[in-house]
């Protein structure tokens, strides 16, 4: 395979996890390879782990990395695209790290870096739920809540490449303090991790829950664990699950009276694992607090690609890669 | 100046007043006229009113309507911009109105129409407070509360040209009725009407106020007056104000979260009439609840054209104005 140029990598360069993906054009994933991303908070340790991963998802692909087209590399944080430099990323330990020069230097490959969301939505615009649409707004629910914008058919960045910051929203000031100094973010009510912290509280008042085991042993609850107990009813998680996607279709509402998207993606494990059970109230409360307009209300689904989304967006920044 | 392909007309329709004013290239105001918009809720009456003043401006400046390079026109209402219709003006009592192909049936001259607060943010991004500023939010503070989005340099409309419906993020759930048919709308909470609204309950709960003589002759409280009420520190404007800044500042700390944008620009009597008096407590407050970022955050600030925008920005309508 050598010499031919037309091989991509993309890198979802996660802070629990790092998945390197080596493309075909078109989009076609020929090897996919993923790690556990180092948690020392040295930036050399994360620079090194993703070299090494890239080494071994080209070997895998027998082509050398300098023979790739490009690198596309997805961050939690945030960044200077044209400058190629993550100007923060907590939980890395990157600050003014310049990605695309170490990368270009240690790997001889062209690279290029966005952040993760949009390297989400990206995906999920080129080949997933928002295939072909204009105007998607992209909600990622996990620990926290990102947002992405393409707004025009293109990716929306703002003007310090900061938008799409929909986690931080004040909905009810003075409520639970949130890790960005402020209190009653979405994030604090909405996220998985939101939802985890409201059912330990209510374990903790002594009501019952069918997750009670999973709580005492200090583990944190994945999506399907939270799906399964609202299949079977459990009360606590029930009511739980209810405030936040009261919360998340409130904020939702202000967002599409703003954007008028025609597509709402929702991403992450809730709404990946429990798909309508998570989507239908939200679109209920949304469609309760917005504004009625001529024409068709936006759609709102789940993302279709799973950790695929980030690898196939991050893969598409590489430029004449279709 | 017959022959002279170079002049266009800019119209504001507005739902009290509607403005017209002929434009030479570089937005060189010709000649501006203005008049009372017919309220009897007829579609044709407001159309005729319009044509009239079309031919008044061109008449006073010494050319016909045909010779014109084209009329630009900012309505308020939701449109369908590449068909020339108004899909809903509810003040005008225009409804599926085919509002470009009416006007250049009556005037033989090309015709482009676009909602007003658009029209609004077109005019101060052409020549007022936002002047060459790729990513601005422009919100105007009247008896409503509009909006307009430029992002990456171009209006942005959303994919049914409903964008930047700013007035109806509903702030408290359950609070004042509004218009719209929802509940705690930032209109119902920090409109001009809104404003006078808490200032009229004060009154009749027995509070004293200034205001109190111009509540008494049952007239709408203008911008102007609020102004003086708070530079003489009438307490019960001081407080109804200071709320309406708190959710305003609130509402744009989400908006500032979502779309980054360098430049905020306040229109309407409000700002524009009370300046720093207005602004700068919203601008606290907004920077209390705005995720922060590296680099610049946005600069808040009033128009500067006034009731010029309007037609200013419409005038930029027409191709090839300059």
């Amino acid at each position: 395979m050598a010499g031919d140029k037309k091989r991509v990598v993309g890198v979802d360069l996660g802070g629990t996890r790092t998945r390197a993906a080596l493309l075909a054009p078109g989009g076609r994933i020929l090897v996919e390879v993923n790690d556990k991303t180092p948690v020392t908070g040295r930036e050399d340790d994360v620079l090194e782990a993703l070299f090494e991963l890239i080494d071994e998802v080209c070997e895998r692909g027998r082509i050398k990395p300098k023979d790739l087209e490009g690198i596309g590399i997805g961050v939690p944080g945030t960044l200077d695209v044209k400058a190629g430099k993550v100007l923060a990323a907590a939980n890395l330990g990157f600050r003014d790290t310049p990605l695309r020069h170490r990368v270009e230097k240690a790997l001889e490959a062209k690279a290029y870096i966005e952040n993760d969301a949009n390297c989400g939505l990206l995906g999920e615009h080129r080949s997933g739920a928002a295939r072909g649409l204009d105007d998607v707004l992209g909600i990622w629910v996990g620990t926290g809540i990102g947002g992405a914008l393409i707004l025009d058919g293109r990716l929306y960045r703002g003007s310090r490449g900061a938008a799409g910051e929909l986690g931080h929203a004040v909905l009810v000031p003075g409520g639970p303090a949130c890790g960005c100094g402020n209190r009653g973010c979405l994030e604090t009510l909405a996220s998985r991790s939101a939802i985890e912290r409201d059912i330990r509280l209510g374990l903790a008042r002594g009501e019952k829950s069918a997750l009670k085991r999973l709580a005492a042993r200090g583990e944190r609850f994945p999506a399907g664990a939270l799906g399964k107990a609202l299949k079977a009813k459990d009360p606590l998680t029930m009511a739980v699950m209810e405030e936040a996607q009261r919360y998340m279709g409130l904020a939702l509402a202000g967002w599409l009276n703003v954007l008028d998207p025609s597509c709402v993606v929702f991403g992450g494990g809730l709404p990946e694992k429990l798909g309508e059970d998570y989507l239908q109230p939200i679109r209920a409360e949304a469609a309760r607090h917005t504004l009625k307009a001529a024409g068709r209300p936006a759609r709102i689904v789940a993302a279709e690609l799973g950790d695929r989304s980030g690898v196939l967006g991050a893969a598409g920044l590489v430029p004449g890669f279709k």
